[in-house]
């Protein structure tokens, strides 16, 4: 699947997810998501309050200061180690169980994909199911 | 598999995850762990001495102060979105491989729900072993 | 498979797994690594340009400096504890999609088993490649 970005923030694609699922026609079985790139991540975050979100983001921008001196790959500007760094301390592939034909997530978990760079992308998430 | 927690901590799981692969009669394949929450972890550390437990414990409260004046997502109290932080910068899901019928960690390593709330909960983990 | 280090610093070990799914014959399934230890990762990492690595080294030692006072678990030196604590932030485990018999990597995308202790080790990683 693909996801278009719009630049810096986290996208919400449960739904896509699921769509995927339930045309694999597995019941039991392992979701498996990985993502093709080192600038973003994907991970799974509290889904009903926006401000989560928010806060995850400005916790990450004082972790990892775009523009911080400390770095020497600025190639395509401030926020392109930034984007590596937050990609090493989240996920690029995540697995998650599938029961009843859907992932089996909790009440308060959505799947995202999270943009670290401040430009839109198109992103590439392979997505493998598994089981009966 | 449930897991009750006491507050804020690591509880070592890997005695309850062999039992479950050993009950599927899998003898070469993977055992997926998957956390149904968003403000625990499951993760793999060294299982010798508790130190690095606590070491880790005092770690993240300084990476991610509670009550952080960064954080609006402050309903639940000061703990809410550093559990939330602390869940994204490690795990809610591993995957471990099964070798002759049991989890084939390293010998330093354990399984451990990490609970990052104060109060203890009830948390819920879904396993998942494949394999012949 | 195993990686001998020199110390502290990331290794590529794509080819190795390449060769691996290679030989196992599935042509679309995942290929799951597993690393037998907790003071080193595997993680997927842009793959072109050397400084992100340098990079990456650098922002860890500032993040998780070596001798750090927090720390009480010193046995086997300043770098114990650190590297304690770069392998929870990081990865012990990483699944990735194959298709076509090879790991389906992104063009810019390694895989790097990354020592965290600063004398070389030997390190044990168990690769499982499931599918068809």
């Amino acid at each position: 699947m693909q996801v278009s970005t719009l630049g810096r923030g986290s996208y919400l694609i449960t739904d896509e997810v699921q769509g995927l699922v339930s045309t694999s026609q597995v019941q039991t079985g392992l979701c498996h998501l990985f993502l093709h790139h080192t600038s973003a991540s994907l991970i799974i975050c509290e889904n009903a309050d926006p401000d989560v979100r928010g806060d995850m983001e400005r916790f990450m921008l004082r972790l990892v200061p775009d523009g911080d001196r400390l770095f020497t790959h600025i190639m395509e500007g401030p926020d392109d180690m930034p984007a590596h760094i937050r990609s090493l301390l989240t996920h690029t592939d995540l697995t998650v169980p599938v029961r009843n034909g859907r992932c089996a997530l909790g009440i308060w978990q959505g799947v995202y994909l999270w943009e670290h760079r401040k430009s839109g992308h198109r992103r590439e998430i392979t997505v493998t199911v598994s089981g009966d």
